[in-house]
């Protein structure tokens, strides 16, 4: 198969024009005014009728001919005669003549003859006349039909977003429908044969993961006012994934894909392209995104088993809504990735087909935490995280774990955009970050350090924290260089930067082994002198460096090294990230001992052998102590002590 | 009936407290992954496994042996034997010994014996042997099990809500289902005999009008995190409105009426709160709202005829999710009263209830237009409207049309709240404006002036305008005071103001008859002098000023008072405030002449007796001609003028 040539990567510029010509507006539907709220008007609304649509009484109190009142007043009120009374919601049974009054309620029909209305609280009635106390001119009290609302003034106009108040105005023009723009209907197809969707079984040893970015990127569409349609997942099969690429063809106004980017998924997506569309642009000059494909899909496939295309409107020129002509765009497949080219080239689009402006809260304005260098050259999107310093202004910070880590969104809150010519940011910079969702707010606490089950449940208590549980050391710089608020440390410190200690606690760790004991395990020179199969936390792990202290002095008593010692241990250097995984290993089966925490093996139901206690210590920089989530994370750690 | 007294009226803090003490929380609810979006976990989500949960390729290239790279360079490569390839989404079937290499795409489980991998663009493979270019240490190139996301760790904290990067996280967890917050489910009733629900038939001459409130609360309780029920209209009927209070306490966790003023209905919410529950308070010291009533409902009556209510369950404790319990809050029966007060007191309970913070943009910081006077000793809530000046800064300004006209809602974008110790509030001092909507925002354009066919054509083409059609005269008086961007003006003007003109366009005005014009109408003389029932516009309007100096005209030539000969006119001070309103009178036959465009005419089908021609010039506050909402509008009106 040939392929159109695209010698040269497209601009970001260019990427946006080619996204922006292709129609991704969905036509119009008429919503019931009980759904229609956030909904854009399509068309503008007259008022069909009068509001009020009769002359009414706006209090409770007597309908008259003004004339008869001018001139009274509480020392010489007027009398007249009471001839009836008049409800809200009734038809008046009754005309008002000179002299006379008639009882009225508040919201009820002025009767024939009235041209003014008092108060109650300004009159005595004693069942046959009325004493009026005050004056009123024509008019007084009365609101004249049409005088809120009139027939064939213009009430809303078109591009109107439906706010309750919006629904209130429609309300009172008796309108219970609506014409508004309908949602764009986006279908999001995974491709890649290790994808599981997410609640499926997954055979980790087949290198199966699961899929991140189908209800992601559904989850984007649904903020930018589209409505997504995720199609079942089509592995790398050509012909499944070309059936359900045609059959998202038909039904929607956009199709994303993401991770197509093995050859033979690229291949389906190039044949079905040039077969029924037109290719406009293959590759960006952006990172990530580089392998970004835009295009057009025309629908009405006679391939589609499931019928959907009425036969013979090949030519995709059909009346349905979704046209069966489609836009086409791939996206990266490392959900980081994928986030940042859909939220800076689609979901703008997608919003401007929808009707809806951009969320004022969707970028937000801060200075950079450190200095970011870029690659010349190239575009770049540059995913960060956004927090606050002690005056309570926002500070972003570049999150670079190399994109293939979904643990990147756990911190990234948004993307910043530094263009080609742009090789350098320096600290301090003011740059605007275009949140992955205008729900971002930056957390309340920031906190890095130990994976500690006390610490969980202080942040179980807190408002909005962030923590990431990256270990003593990278904590320590990490609070250094001025980003965090607080670094929860544990174990021996090489070293230590200016901080001020907000609380501490103590853990006791240990080796955790099955339940029993079945290996009969005392100490550490178990794992030295015995064939037993340990699995080890990583070197940035306050258990680590306590652990290998006390190697350090088994191994000065037995006139050896450390480094000697560690080497006769099977599986010392499998260091793991959390503080359940290695006890989790033991559970599988797949080592004898972990190291541990007692807490840890409580909690998993396995048997625990004490070597020591460490105090975890909780660590504030000095500029954010008088941060509120700081205040709420002191309260939270004395609470826990207590 | 006896009531319990309430002597004093409760203050507003009070009021907060009473709804406060109600618990409006709903429970948990599971939901699937795909419908979480903006919901807020109750729990805390611990990866349950280790992501990636295998060692992982980060690259295409070649799985190996660390050490047999060592020293390698593009002059001197390694030659290692290819023994096998493993690709995403398979189970290595080959191991790697000293020397060897294995194929492996990016995604793919590392096989057995290898510790490293290299990029493909450092090799040359001819099928049998490997050329490595490069040393690569062990580690390189390859992501462990557990290092994106470790088993055991905290992923996610109770509290949080779900945006796409949140959902991201679910995935990659493999979590399809998450336990969260329930959305408080708030029955809305409305009374009223006068009220019809929008979309009905509505009979004036009864004096009835349609429902806002009903869609309009239901509506601001979705913006808040709840759930809306609307309850069918009860009408003042006691028996049937006592069983769908009882109803709707039985199926929410709160209810909330509206215009329950009636003395009627006022009783029967007494009964149902004295039988079934607790009165908290009655009466609020605060303008508007005073009226309102706090309480608790219990449900589970016998008198169900729907069955919800498990039989037996009178004392309320069900075990439903809505406990049978239920919240009552009585708000105000005019729309923008009920709309501030629900604002005020209600939403900020449903948010906690919801566990959804309140958006930033839910408040908005402005300077005052003009000075506000309040009564003295009353917490009021002052309706006002947002716009921006020339800077772009916003101004707030009251909006007084009386309480009753529900176009101060095409007006009023939120509450300032004046405490009871402030009777005066300075031209240019800053409030805080609680929106009605956090997607509130100000208009691009606020123009106030004639209400015409031109203008609301030019209205249709501009981004997001605000227009007020109070005529001429009013509109003058606006742009003097310094609020609105543009006054559009027509017929004599007694006095003029600052302005710069944008533009103007000329307007056929004269008289509207039937079609055929039955009554041979030739012009104004045969108002005067023939038995015509007529239809005037507002003395505010251009139309009518210019019909003033007709008459004034024909007076002058008869020797005569315009004055005189306007009580000759039948109807004269019929004015009706929008263009189309008096030509609609001569369409339902209730007159036989109407003031009014010759487009008008046309657009109704009527014929038009021409009189004179009219100038409708747009008049521009001198401080906004740089706003760009003022530059849309010039380029606006000079298309329409081409």
């Amino acid at each position: 198969m040939e392929r159109k040539e695209f010698r040269d990567l497209a601009t970001p510029a260019e990427a946006h024009e080619a996204i922006r010509s292709l129609s991704l507006e969905a036509g119009i539907e008429r919503v019931p005014l009980a759904e229609a709220r956030g909904r854009v008007l399509v068309a503008r609304m007259d008022a069909e009728l009068d509001v009020p649509g009769f002359d009414r009484a706006s209090l409770d109190g007597y309908a008259l001919r003004a004339p008869d009142t001018f001139g009274a007043d509480e020392a010489d009120p007027a009398t007249l005669e009471l001839v009836g009374a008049v409800h809200a919601g009734e038809e008046p049974g009754v005309t008002v003549g000179t002299g006379e009054a008639v009882e009225i309620s508040t919201g009820a029909v002025m009767p024939d003859g009235a041209d003014a209305m008092v108060p109650v609280e300004r009159t005595d009635e004693d069942g046959e006349t009325v004493l009026v106390r005050t004056s009123v001119a024509p008019g007084d009290n009365v609101m004249f039909a049409g005088a809120d609302v009139a027939a064939g003034e213009r009430a809303l106009g078109p591009g109107t977003r439906l706010t309750p108040r919006e629904i209130g105005l429609l309300s009172a023009l008796g309108i219970d429908e609506v014409p508004v723009r309908a949602r764009p209907r986006v279908g999001i197809i995974s491709t890649g044969d290790e994808l599981v969707r997410p609640g499926g079984d997954l055979e980790s040893a087949r290198g199966e993961i699961y899929d991140v970015n189908s209800y992601t990127i559904a989850a984007g569409v649904e903020e930018a006012g589209g409505e997504a349609v995720v199609y079942p997942h089509a592995g790398d099969e050509q012909a499944e994934m070309e059936r359900l690429l045609r059959q998202a063809a038909d039904e929607c106004d956009l199709v994303l894909s993401s991770g197509s980017t093995s050859a033979s998924a690229v291949d389906v997506i190039y044949r079905v392209i040039e077969e029924q569309g037109e290719l406009l642009l293959h590759g960006v000059s952006v990172k990530p995104g580089k392998p970004m494909l835009v295009g057009r899909l025309e629908g009405g496939s006679s391939n589609d088993p499931a019928g959907e295309a009425s036969s013979g409107s090949v030519d995709g020129e059909g009346s349905s809504v979704a046209g069966g002509n489609s836009a086409y765009v791939g996206l990266p497949g490392y959900p980081v990735s994928a986030m940042m080219v859909f939220r800076t080239f689609v979901a703008p689009a997608l919003r401007e087909a929808a009707g809806l402006p951009e969320p004022e809260t969707a970028t937000r304005t801060g200075r950079l935490a450190r200095e970011e260098r870029s690659e010349q050259g190239r575009h770049r999107l540059v995913p960060v995280g956004i927090t606050t310093d002690g005056d309570g202004s926002t500070l972003v910070y570049p999150v670079d774990k190399g994109s293939g880590a979904t643990t990147s969104l756990a911190e990234a809150d948004g993307v910043v955009e530094v263009d080609a010519d742009t090789d350098y940011l320096e600290a301090g910079e003011t740059v605007e970050v275009r949140l992955f969702s205008p729900d971002s707010r930056p957390p309340t606490l920031f906190g890095v350090g130990e994976d500690d089950p006390t610490m969980n449940r202080i942040l179980d208590r807190l408002e909005h924290p962030r923590y990431l549980a990256i270990g003593s050391r990278p904590a320590l710089r990490r609070l250094r260089d001025g980003v965090p608020d607080v670094a929860v440390v544990a174990g021996p410190l090489e070293r230590t930067v200016d901080h001020v200690e907000l609380g501490s606690w103590t853990r006791e760790w240990g080796l955790i082994v099955p339940p029993g004991n079945p290996g009969d395990v005392q100490g550490v020179f178990d794992l030295l002198d015995r064939d037993l199969r340990f699995v080890n936390r990583t070197t940035d792990s306050g258990l680590r460096t306590s652990f290998d202290a006390t190697l350090e002095t088994t191994a000065d008593r037995r006139g050896s090294s450390r480094r000697e010692l560690a080497s006769a241990i099977a599986g010392y250097d499998i260091g793991l990230r959390a503080h359940e995984s290695p006890a989790r290993r033991v559970i599988a089966g797949e080592a004898d001992v972990a190291l541990g925490l007692r807490e840890t093996a409580t909690h998993l139901g396995l048997e625990f052998v004490p070597i020591d206690e460490q105090s975890v210590r909780v660590l504030v920089a000095p500029d954010r102590t008088d941060k509120p989530g700081v205040s709420e994370l002191e309260s939270a750690v004395s609470q826990m002590n207590q």
